[in-house]
């Protein structure tokens, strides 16, 4: 999967074959989905293609009913250029993001609007992976139900914190939710009877391409995403790609060993930097007791200035640096953005992550831009929607007629 | 660049489109680089071209002077496929290694033969950049004067232990070298009259391009190689493409954090990898004193059974094994690909890093095999010549063309 908005882009030149006609379309609608409502001339601008062109592929995704044309507002002279805008109610997918504590949830509408958002705790522990699945899909029901009248569904992304197989969305294990070769996708295709494309990915990788997408790294093409937690994830992109691997578990920050002979970790092995900066480090590091206390109650001290609690975060950012030079002399990233539990607390730790990332190489860390999660506790609901968005993206109507039932009609094949 | 063999192909169908016939004579050429000689009935086989498109490319390949048909043997019924063979001698790179001793160089043809190989100890200190540059050169001009009659040369290519910014060629630092901002491709350029292309390299970049390309990790797509040498060099190629980073620094894993507060290492920090697994930190731990002995000696010891530097090379393995744990997690190779001094101990090394290696997250481990070398200390070599005939793989007609003098002609522009 290409992500975002900078694809090479086919010419028309060589009309009439299929594969330019839909690679065409493709660059329109991944321009709108990414940037909203663009004039007809600055699509021009930015395709290349000639205005007779836009206007035959702008019509072809009306038609469709992807998108939509009206006048654009008369600036100076000449007649002014439609503007097109993506149709937000004409297709949508339901992104979720399972963590320990419970099941965030999103129907996303073309253009990446976010047209709901619910969140549920787990009822039982999450170690039961079939509760996790009714939870699911019990909310892509509740979702459904009130869809846009006439939109569409192209599948489900779940974002999940632990090793993912690909393509097949098997978690191979997941300490934190307790589950160790559970094929999660499987198990959501089942109970939504199989009509739906669903794609399982891990929380580390679906913030990076979040950020990359619609955040904080945005227009950058090497993004390395740090989310904290109660374990530690992470994703790369590298040249605009997301870092995969053999088998689909590259960018597991967390198993980075910082402290060879540390604190024991969630997954056998001693000092690895989950296990000296997940949520549970820094709840004893401000000297509160984890099964007492939760990252909420740092947070709030830290912003009520207890200081207590600002050098326990400042001491955790001393290991959050020491990681970060390691994995900045790896990638080679042009930015860095901390989410979750490490966004929260990024104010506080700041000054000693500037310190620790100038230990990096000096070509390296010249480049490595230091940032805090701009989508936050979204970045997997909006990293999952992208994901579960890309086929549309890259064939807009072969996808479309891929689906089950004609298109502008009331199709709400996900509800369990 | 995308590396090898795999390309996606271009179909012959839409014929008439230069860029389809220049596409599908890569394809060909590629493979005869990488493969050797070949049946046309295999290379019909290979790229899914009909029997007449395979015999028009080789035709225009053969008109090129880059390769040359000869009957097949006759098996069974039926006339016998011509066999294509690419010529070595048509065209050539340069390639040159240098490290803190002194300059290896080699003259490569096509096809990947090494015709000429040469070494020579740096006379002054390597920190004197003009004269590896009047090394190089030198060798360079030997090497040309020898070279096949009516051969032509597509370039040169510099491998170096450093930071190396792409595409200028500034080398941004090599503390070993005791370089900083040193512009050598433009040197270089400069030396060698601007007549030629000439790239710079990391070390650890071109040694895990050669065993990509030609060496332990054939084949495989997502592989992790590092040399062990005064410094600890890397490179990683990831799903067929290695891994550059926003600056080209990427793949940095001498600099990995592995002990904070460890040794003090070349680069001001304390505890990178390199500090506990270069060729110093090994020749310490076998009790020698690094100012005395070098890694030959170590591995004369090894060789000879000496318990104690048995014993020391194994515990710097297990720091070996923490390093390689992480990367493993990072990365999720399918082959680790041990080099320099680290691949001439691995048979000592081997079951400590197998164990260390065990402490990697299981999904990732499971798939990274652990494996010599092949390429050894030509490596670096290998890896330069094949980024130096990327062009000629990539659009063979239109490279030849922008080349000085006719194909055929003897140019030797890299004469300094």
């Amino acid at each position: 999967m290409r992500l975002g908005a900078g694809q090479p882009v086919l010419r028309a030149d060589a009309a009439g074959s299929d594969d330019v006609r839909r690679a065409n379309l493709s660059a329109v609608l991944r321009r709108l989905h990414f940037d909203g409502a663009t004039s007809r001339s600055d699509i021009v601008l930015a395709t290349g293609f000639n205005r007779s062109t836009v206007g035959s592929l702008t019509s072809e995704l009306e038609r469709a009913g992807l998108v939509r044309e009206r006048p654009g507002a008369v600036r100076g002279k000449g007649r002014p250029s439609n503007v097109v805008v993506p149709v937000s109610t004409s297709v949508y997918v339901l992104a979720f993001d399972v963590t320990t504590s419970g099941v965030a949830a999103a129907l996303v509408g073309l253009g990446g609007y976010m047209l709901q958002v619910r969140r549920r705790l787990h009822r039982t522990s999450p170690h039961e992976a079939a509760a996790v699945v009714a939870l699911v899909t019990g909310l892509a029901a509740e979702m459904q139900a009130r869809a846009p009248v006439g939109a569409l569904c192209l599948g489900l992304a779940v974002s999940v914190p632990g090793s993912v197989r690909q393509p097949d969305g098997l978690v191979r294990r997941s300490p934190h939710l307790g589950w160790h070769d559970v094929p999660f996708a499987a198990m959501l295709r089942t109970a939504t009877h199989g009509e739906l494309p669903v794609v399982v990915g891990n929380d580390g990788d679906l913030g990076a391409v979040a950020e990359h997408l619609r955040g904080a790294a945005r227009g950058e093409h090497d993004v390395l995403y740090v989310r904290g937690e109660v374990g530690v994830g992470g994703g790369v992109v590298i040249d605009g790609e997301l870092l995969k691997g053999a088998g689909g578990y590259a960018g597991e920050v967390g198993h980075l060993v910082v402290k060879p002979g540390g604190r024991l970790c969630s997954c056998g092995a001693r000092g690895c930097w989950e296990a000296e900066i997940g949520d549970g480090a820094i709840i004893r590091a401000v000297g509160r007791d984890p099964r007492e206390s939760d990252i909420e109650d740092v947070i709030s001290d830290v912003a009520a200035g207890n200081r207590r609690a600002l050098a326990g975060v400042r001491r955790t950012g001393e290991w959050v640096g020491v990681g970060l030079a390691s994995l900045v002399n790896l990638f080679n990233p042009s930015v860095v953005v901390l989410g979750g539990s490490l966004g929260a607390l990024y104010p506080t730790m700041e000054p000693t992550l500037q310190v620790a990332i100038a230990r990096a190489l000096g070509p390296g860390r010249e480049q490595a831009r230091l940032v805090r999660s701009t989508l936050g506790s979204d970045a997997q609901l909006v990293g999952g929607a992208e994901v579960a968005f890309a086929d549309l993206l890259d064939d807009p109507l072969g996808t479309l007629a891929g689906l089950d039932g004609p298109a502008g009609n009331v199709v709400a094949v996900c509800e369990a």
